[in-house]
């Protein structure tokens, strides 16, 4: 025998890579068919395993393997909120707004369903992770703001304006992608501006934050 | 025996009489409590009728009596809706929202259980009379605005701007029910008219409503 790299289907995968083989394939499903529409028989062919080892994973079943399939994407979908801080605020709105359109494009089946509810694996396990990536979005919001403590005027703009964004990407979904992806974003990082502007004829605090982003431009 | 009215009690309630005793009782009990929370035990004794006659009208127990409070509901809620069609566009926007606000102050826990989803009894088809209930209120909005064929960027700012509306509820429920009631109402009219002053800047059609809405204050 001489020397060789051992070929993909002989390389023995650790626990963890093996877990994140199968989540991946898991993911790549989900992306494009609804949860009712795959089977782990789908899983393990796409992962080229067999359907005994899915289980050893994941014994649980489909539930299981959804819900972590579905925190992985939460995971990938909190990174695209990441986001150096510095630069015009509104400027780095509309980078994440790009990199979370992009994911939205990329799974957009799978996205669909899961904001859109009625389907039968879904349980209030994973509507706290949905929940989650909201909250963790707000978050980010309020950060880059700089507001240590937000009031209930600005809190209830920053948190409608994420539903803003998650239903215009459903509806973006729906419309068969229209308007392109550079004008839904612009868009919607006006809308932002323009929902804050709303609340700044109300309230103080959001008053001074719009004031910051019109000097920053 | 003298001639004399009968007793409540007594009275034989018709088959659609008793099915909507049972269904303003459910009503009732899932407006403050989550369904999980309710057994069809609490229905009949709210109702102040036996156990089986519940099953006798919702023989697919509490799922099936869920459904049909769920409709029932929903036609309340697209009572709101209805609105003449004469003054200036957007008071009728927050008569409208009064009567929807009024809704969800006295159905609150409910309400909000069903739209943040997660509910065990809920089901594609508790899905799809929610999305009704959206559905209609988009065609009402259009309707007033006397646009008979809607383009893209219109559709998506009226439907995003529903969600804003029913986002704003829950927050506001959330909160406490702040800030109150005549505020929220006042908030979400200035959104709609924000939202669509973002779009007109891009699409002909919503400029041209815009306008409108501008001359008619």
């Amino acid at each position: 025998m001489t020397p060789s790299a051992p070929t993909p289907a002989y390389r023995r995968l650790s626990v963890e890579e093996r877990r994140s083989q199968l989540l991946d394939a898991a993911l790549g499903l989900f992306a494009h068919r609804t949860p009712e529409d795959i089977s782990l028989d789908d899983v393990a062919e796409a992962a080229g395993v067999s359907r005994p080892l899915v289980y050893r994973y994941f014994p649980g079943g489909k539930q299981q393997l959804y819900e972590a399939a579905l925190r992985s994407a939460a995971e990938e979908l909190q990174n695209c909120f990441d986001e150096p801080r510095d630069g015009p605020l509104l400027a780095r709105l509309a980078r994440a707004l790009d990199r979370y359109l992009t994911f939205v494009d990329q799974h957009d089946t799978g996205f669909s369903a899961l904001l859109q509810g009625g389907s039968v694996v879904e349980t209030s396990r994973t509507t706290a992770i949905v929940d989650g990536v909201r909250r963790a979005a707000a978050e980010h919001i309020l950060s880059h703001l700089d507001v240590a403590d937000p009031g209930l005027h600005l809190r209830m703009t920053v948190r409608v304006w994420i539903t803003t964004v998650e239903a215009a990407s459903l509806i973006w979904l729906d419309e068969g992608k229209q308007p392109p992806m550079p004008d839904l974003r612009d868009w919607l990082v006006d809308q932002f501006a323009a929902a804050l502007a709303v609340t700044a004829a109300r309230d103080s605090q959001t008053a001074a934050l719009a004031q910051k982003l019109a000097d920053d431009l």
